[in-house]
């Protein structure tokens, strides 16, 4: 008889929650009994895992020490507030909100920097990073040691699905109000983002920066072990549903093979690379996938240390919930 | 008396230029007799310009000694074919198109290298670049002495309209047919292009850049004046009607006065600065505008030898048919 795990989601309703609940039965999860939690308001909805309706209760009133593993699949508030309380019940976590400072939950990649796993003392604290980082993580991982990486430019246009179902349906009715010629009254977004980009996402800093775009360099420097690693990130809002492309330029060392960086992405786990002249997009290829599409590999013109890339994934399973995922594979073998 | 000028412009039908036609009339240029042109299949038809109708005509049967200036506004393959024949007739000319070698006919934006055109003698043949160039011209140029700029990384996120008005049509179709949740079945594009980012605009070379890509960085460089800079330039094709939107990220000999950059651009011509904080979109801001909008100016994330910087611009009008017309403006003094 195999092993199974009593499992928390907390964030059950969000689009990255639904999902990592979806995952854990197409993976075939060892789940023994799952616990959906929310906040009060969205506590009573219920979503389907194995052929049933599971209520989902609410999160104030769980006793964590029912469950050996949570997953914090909601904002970093709700994080702050309850994993305190999960790891006091001994009850492991792996959270995706970017709240925990890394010291205390590692951000992990599995195809990046798995071996971060092994050091970590029960009850483990994890974290799994921004989708664009974990995106970028699984492409540039393996490329690490065959290019000198002095620099990465990378402009990541991101899907409204990153921002929740409220922005996915305000897209959809701009875009339908457009089309029917009915003025246009936006409501999540601070302006028109039917066919539109928006240039940044969330409030930037007196800087100039978004929490998203230093989460994205903070992350990338830990999971690369790079940590002196020179990243400009401008983070755009997409009139896309599902699916973050990101435009990447890599400064190297020196010249770059492509043979050898077309061989290594051909091999390495978690990436599909598309055919020389063909290239990945969001819609038909990325969303639905476990993969990170990776197309467009080309140097620079003129300059042979200068190496660009498309990615395109899907931000809510392979950016999101399916790492949380194979995280928690990871750690069940010594959650017994 | 004011003098006017007997001016042809060919691609009269086409997006860029029905706007140059505008234009003309907008700024109320000197226009004595106005002969519109273009291939045989969209001849016939008429544009109008102060108040009447203009009956466009084959450019195959037009006699260029009529006119002292001609705009090409229409693919390489018109100039190519009609250019020798109008400067034989001693017509100058302003070729759109991107055809014409530099050597023939430099590339020229008022605002950058305004000074070239002294050096040219009649009939006049001078370039407007591709609108991705002339966007970052108007506004690298009046910082070119400010910083020490030592390498351009943009990502070009371009509207359809670049494609002209079949590509327009075609993704307003394709976003109806997936609102009324009908089978989508890909025409212009060769794939989805509603609620999707196509990560190439035009077909690679062998080494993997478009013919989009390499002009932007040729004409970047000769419009800076910079001929050894390296650019590492991706142009995307973004589901938006209208406006070019460009992620810059900019590499600097030393740390940037973020003030002194600020405050170039406020001032500088062509240019509208957008408040701190706050950042341009396409649509609301720079579609139907004259000048290029530029917004979240910082410097890097622990690097403040990098410059980044969002623009946003009309890729029709400030991108093409405006920057022709002030060529003209400045070359029509030394025409009479």
């Amino acid at each position: 008889m195999t092993q199974t795990f009593d499992i928390a989601v907390i964030g059950a309703t969000g689009t990255v929650g639904e999902t990592l609940v979806q995952i854990l039965e197409e993976l075939d999860f060892p789940v023994g009994t799952l616990h959906l939690l929310a906040s009060s308001e969205s506590a009573g909805a219920s979503v389907p895992f194995r052929g049933k309706n599971v209520r989902v209760r609410e999160v104030d009133e769980f006793d964590f020490s029912k469950v050996q593993l949570a997953f914090f699949a909601a904002g970093p508030a709700v994080t702050l507030s309850f994993a305190p309380r999960a790891t006091a019940a001994g009850c492991s976590l792996i959270d995706l909100s970017g709240a925990l400072p890394a010291e205390q939950a590692p951000q992990v990649v599995p195809e990046a920097n798995a071996h971060v796993l092994d050091g970590l003392r029960k009850p483990f604290q994890v974290g799994s990073p921004s989708p664009c980082a974990t995106h970028l993580a699984v492409v540039l991982a393996p490329l690490r040691g065959l290019l000198g990486i002095q620099r990465v430019s990378v402009t990541a246009s991101l899907a409204v699905s990153a921002q929740g179902r409220e922005a996915v349906s305000e897209l959809a009715r701009q875009t339908a109000e457009l089309l029917n010629v009915r003025p246009l009254e936006p409501k999540f977004f601070d302006r028109q983002m039917a066919f539109n980009l928006l240039a940044q996402v969330g409030t930037p800093d007196a800087q100039g920066h978004t929490a998203l775009e230093k989460r994205l360099v903070h992350e990338l420097r830990v999971l690369l072990d790079l940590p002196l690693l020179k990243i400009s990130a401008t983070c755009v809002q997409a009139p896309v549903f599902f699916g973050d492309s990101l435009s990447v330029s890599l400064q190297l060392a020196g010249p770059v093979d492509l043979g050898a960086v077309n061989r290594v992405l051909e091999s390495a786990p978690g990436i599909e690379l598309v055919e020389e002249g063909d290239y990945p997009t969001a819609v038909g290829d990325a969303v639905g996938q476990d993969v990170v599409y990776v197309g467009r590999v080309r140097a620079g013109i003129d300059d042979p240390a200068e190496l660009n890339l498309w990615l395109t994934s899907d931000n809510v399973r392979k950016g999101a919930a399916l790492n949380a995922v194979q995280l928690a594979q990871l750690l069940i073998k010594d959650l017994a």
